[in-house]
């Protein structure tokens, strides 16, 4: 596979915006990289050291852009020890982030996977605590400046796949668990549409509640409980015109049933 | 009128910034339009379907853009529903956003509308929950690498013009109310400063107050209420080194009174 | 010294992004800058007028951006008195900010001051309420354009220096504060890493705790507090898996003790 880069670094952390740590990576990535076209936020709002909300924000995020772009992750609870810096280079495009499990949801079985050669990349003199300015974006802006992310360290696995937890088969459909509530307040689970067999009318029930899957939000009446397949391709359960996760009173980990109406 | 574009495309949405919903547009962006020079946020906090705050702060923003940019304003209510998408192009630049009421207070008599032919611009397999990545990126991506706003569908009207409260005349000058408090606690009211004669005194009246017309921030003691004609033109209502928000304990739709001070 | 823009702008505010100051701001660079490479944002969520948590910010954050970039730094009590607009040119890097102070820890004895001459580079027409629009922004494209910062206003002195408070020796080491807490609820302090002489062992006094300075984070057990010398070269407080000003319950300003280790 040939890399032919982009120019296009994103950037996911768990940093926030309040500091300066994000302007900073991109000072670094400008600095070293002189023909990067763009740098762009895919979020810094992850939950600190939350690495499976970050795992399933890459795992959607990566696919919309050009082939060629460098996606970087940096929600690090290990930085400082000895945890191993991972690159890999997957359906033409590459991603950086911490061995801790994150990847393991973005990655194919194809992936070439390479563990980061941290001297060669990181800036000198660099620390122990601020990775993402001083390993994740020169190694970034590298490679986006055209070094093969195979060629950027020595062969490795993936040390931790599973951070997503999967929906289980039940005896009428599926048992799954909300991921998390974005913005609207609507509830992200982990069945995807494609367990669902598209010609039955299915209901979630979430917290004794029965609410039937509809194909849009304009479907329910305001006020109104909705499950839909979303643009993530997976179920989730909205109110129409608020916000489901207030209304319901529950956020990640709670248990749902997807089952077939009757 | 001949489209030049500029290759910039500005963002507005009620997406936040938690989920990585505007990444993923800015993705389709860069994915769809080599000449894309720059992708940028007004603000993606306006609250949830509120058309009221977007129309304002679009009407206020788009102009300090070179001319040839394209404006892309994405809080709809209606995603899913038959709702049309309409583009404009208005004294230069072009606007996208759902047909509900948003670009009312953006556009002149002048302005060219067509509603939009998504089947045209919408990425292949294009789904009914995420319209801004599905329809109203790729279609601003074409528009900025060259596509005239004017050929972009067939001829509309806009449906519906009023999402901004008029203010009123009164005896003594006018009445309005507030549309919203910025972070600063300032409050911004819908009276405009072209309505207020200059060689009078002005005061405005809120909550029973009167607070004097003022031509500066810093001509008010701190911790004094001041009002005065803000950046945005319109009169607004402060509170010198805090917040008039919070002192006033008011919000949107407060009345307000602008009269001549005695 | 000769200017050579990098064509890269950096901008810190306390503007939120709740409005759309910060990209009006970019719309203005964008029009007046034909070579702006990229507009990044540092942060806009400096507490309001907080002009100290503003300069700690610019001091640790402008050195990681490529020479010749333009760093606009507006926190600005004073707009729309007669506070003076500051340009520096130090190390390279054009600084521009008002003058209340915000530039003293971030330049030199070397440092190129001038006074901004205002009516050269403001909008036609600007206002008394918004200059980072109509001053600051095109003041600033001028110079990532090509505009010498030394030759953008008349000899000027820093009017403030000390918006930082310095630490103090003490018998046993130094008496220093709580600048400000991060997202992580990390306690940075005043102290500076250089302070400390590297062969003795630390502690830090902190709300009556002593917690002992270590290498990096993950050398604290989960829920213990630790201190260490972090990326901005500084002590800070931070708690393993969790938040020391929570912990603590305290915040900037606190007093802290750095002693040696019995």
């Amino acid at each position: 596979m040939v890399w032919t880069p982009s120019g296009i670094v994103t950037l996911l952390t768990d940093f926030g915006t309040l500091d300066p740590y994000v302007g900073i990576m991109k000072g670094v990535l400008l600095s070293r990289c002189d023909s990067l076209r763009a740098a762009i936020d895919l979020t810094h709002a992850v939950p600190p050291q939350d690495t499976r909300t970050a795992a399933f924000h890459l795992a959607h995020a990566w696919r919309w852009f050009p082939e060629g772009s460098v996606h970087v992750a940096v929600v690090d609870p290990g930085v400082g020890s000895g945890r191993a810096i991972l690159v890999a280079l997957d359906r033409g495009h590459a991603f950086i982030a911490p061995d801790n499990g994150l990847l393991g949801p973005v990655l194919t079985e194809d992936a070439v996977v390479r563990a980061l050669d941290v001297e060669r990349f990181a800036l000198p003199n660099h620390g122990r605590t601020f990775h993402g300015r001083d390993v994740f974006a020169p190694a970034a802006a590298a490679m986006a400046g055209g070094v093969d992310p195979a060629s950027a360290g020595s062969p490795a696995e993936l040390g931790a796949r599973l951070v997503l937890p999967a929906p289980r088969r039940s005896t009428d459909g599926w048992s799954g668990e909300v991921l998390f509530a974005d913005r609207f307040g609507n509830l992200v689970t982990n069945v995807s549409g494609d367990d669902l067999e598209v010609e039955r009318a299915w209901e979630v029930v979430i917290r004794g509640r029965a609410v039937p899957l509809c194909s849009t939000y304009a479907d329910a009446p305001p006020g109104e409980l909705c499950a839909l397949v979303d643009s993530f391709d997976v179920v989730e359960v909205a109110r129409s015109g608020g916000s489901a996760a207030e209304v319901l009173g529950c956020s990640a980990g709670e248990p749902i049933e997807l089952r077939r109406r009757r």
